[in-house]
């Protein structure tokens, strides 16, 4: 996987050009001191459901029993969430996850970044921290659903619709 | 779920019509006797890796370390396989796996029925099965990723290509 190495040499930020500084360390403190915000990524499930419903309100998704949310957090096969830290405070910007069989397949689900973080690199920087994590771990095949206006940026980030003809395919009761 | 109820009322035979008596019962011992072969379907994952690699060579499947067919069953949310049963002897005809968060989503992967046993309506059957288990645990959306040629199948189980624009895409390495 020389290619990885590459891809991800140093650190996210070079990667992603956001305007804060930017690390993929999970609950990393950086060596930065005062107050000026910074942006990190964490794969820690342990994340505020009621703060996590916030940010998917903020883009205007229909809301979802916490109660499912929680358990579909609990199996998922990775939960990635973004955050900007001021000083002891910490704010969630973006989210996403993957199902997976933990051998060949994952799937990326519910995939946020806050809209006042939007067009600034993040949900870059972000799908390739989840990328990254998910190819260490040794999934081949990464796949997603993405809804019509998102297509181009999925495809900017090497996901390809259809390839050879493959359809994604969804199943509604009669 | 009362849609549900109607769509699977009695057994699964009378909506497959396949050729040989069939039920939906996990290593059900019916009520038939003697050498009469019979089609079952089953959620236990104690299958014989070896068994399941010779169905999907008799369909020309690249082959798979076992090592790791062996995880991605287990990290399967649901497993579903397909076997006709003669006396004491029973041979694994078909298979289908899921991976899930437990909760919203489930997508279908692995889908194989032995080439001895196409066209009789036991893939539709094992599809059927497997949807049926699915929608029992909760979950609402239900995906796969379909060859160019079963797209149509599945069009007919009730499964649509890009619904609403939204696009199944596979991640490429640059």
């Amino acid at each position: 996987m020389g290619f990885w190495k590459s891809l991800f040499s140093s650190s996210d930020a070079a990667a992603a050009s956001p305007v804060t500084p930017l690390d993929g360390s999970v609950n990393g403190t950086g060596d930065r001191s005062g107050n000026e915000p910074r942006i990190f990524f964490s794969t820690d499930r342990d994340i505020d459901l009621y703060e996590l419903e916030e940010l998917c309100d903020a883009v205007g998704w229909a809301r979802r029993p916490l109660r499912k949310v929680k358990k579909a957090i609990e199996h998922s096969f990775l939960v990635t969430s973004m955050w900007q830290q001021r000083g002891n405070t910490k704010r969630l910007i973006g989210f996403a996850r993957a199902t997976s069989d933990h051998a060949f397949n994952a799937t990326i689900w519910d995939v946020v970044v806050h809209p006042e973080f939007q067009g600034k690199g993040l949900g870059k920087a972000l799908m390739k921290y989840t990328i990254k994590k998910l190819r260490s771990e040794d999934i081949s095949n990464i796949t997603l659903f993405a809804d019509p206006q998102v297509v181009n940026f999925y495809r900017s980030m090497g996901f390809m619709p259809d390839p050879e003809g493959i359809k994604g395919m969804f199943w509604y009761p009669d």
